[in-house]
């Protein structure tokens, strides 16, 4: 049988989702656990692999096993068997042609700014800070200018290997809380850096060096036009929808 | 001439505010940043000592110089020197006679507790995970009859040496926001484990187990008739007034 689990974890220890051989990575973590429970190695796949030191609190992960197991027996043995910054929220049975990265139809990212001269101590590990003011009404705009589908070559990492840069972006928006800014993206699928990639150069717009006409910037399809790729630990994958 | 800071810090790595041999403290971090900048050793007061664990977001801190500088370059250049736990939000210039801690009219505090059967890879080290169910309703009745002047002796750690164990509670409330219970507090002053000490009691009176019938254990004035001391890390140190 195949379980889903919607996966919580505090990236700052990880070096990323994916094993890496002699790294701390949440998938090791993850099937471990997992192997302690039903007594054999199981692969884990998830819904997106995460860079080192980006957060999830709606990653989905799937594995299978021959091991009758009740789902709620599944969800409180994995917590009570994974270290503090890793947490299963939820576990339930899903047929065996489910898919967690390619029955996908969407994914939630949000990418939190600490906007303040002074760093701030608690969100040091979940926000980038930009100590300089930003234009909030300016980012706002530029957000909004994404949604839809285009062609997201001015946003793609060098070493993203995805065949072709066009995707669907149905939610990004840009919302201030006191001193903190959420951007938030739901898109059909991502490229490799692509929300870094949006959000370095939502910056710039917000602090004026950059024009908020980014349909312009996406028609070069030139990643060297676009801002630079902003820190991993302001990310998190917040929900992958189905 | 004195300075006055309003200091936050994530109490998570410290062994509480106070200057303590081969102990890493809020203090002596602060205190170490100072002398880099002024030049000669400083005693940094502070309104409240807070214990091993907890944060602030506005401890009040008083250091006494004799070099003219601005209030802007002690700010920053105490930002610059200060490890990323610690941040000075503000500083100013105030008397002689004010006394971080003597001066202040009332204090608030908030305690945070996580509140689902899964812990939080986020708020483990700002929330108390209490994973039975709380009953809102009966905490913020509870909560709310601690206002007012009382004597807090049922509230008190047994190491307190304040001379007396009459406060004045200007705001008890419990709120929740998802999963996440908070409770705010302020007084006028505050007894040695006040605070998570009533949390505790709080906690029990959710979960069913004690009447949230503050009023006659306040009356008893007998620690032994109170809950168990919340943990500390839920704890932060949010305002002091003057």
């Amino acid at each position: 049988m195949q379980f889903r689990l919607i996966v919580e974890y505090d990236g700052s220890d990880f070096h990323g989702w994916q094993l890496q051989p002699d790294e701390r990575t949440v998938q090791e973590v993850l099937e471990s656990a997992i192997e302690r429970l039903v007594g054999h190695r199981v692969r884990a796949a998830a819904a997106g692999r995460t860079d080192a030191g980006v957060h999830a609190d709606g990653q989905v992960v799937c594995f299978a096993t021959s091991k009758d197991l009740a789902p709620d027996v599944v969800w409180r043995a994995l917590n009570a068997n994974l270290p503090e910054d890793v947490a299963v929220r939820t576990a339930d049975v899903v047929p065996d042609s489910f898919d967690a990265r390619r029955s996908a139809s969407s994914r939630v990212y949000t990418y939190r700014i600490w906007n303040r001269w002074v760093p701030s101590p608690f969100w040091r590990r979940h926000a980038w800070h930009v100590f300089k003011p930003l234009d909030l009404e300016a980012m706002s705009r530029a957000a909004a200018r994404l949604t839809g589908e285009h062609d997201f070559s001015s946003f793609r990492a060098a070493d993203c290997d995805a065949a072709h840069a066009v995707r669907r972006v149905l939610r990004s928006r840009m919302t201030r809380e006191g001193e903190l800014l959420c951007y938030e993206i739901e898109a059909t699928a991502f490229l490799r850096h692509m929300v870094r990639n949006i959000v370095g150069t939502l910056v710039e717009v917000g602090r004026g060096r950059r024009s908020d006409d980014l349909a312009t910037l996406l028609a070069l399809r030139d990643r060297t036009r676009a801002g630079a790729t902003a820190p991993p630990h302001g990310l998190c994958l917040r929900e992958v929808r189905y």
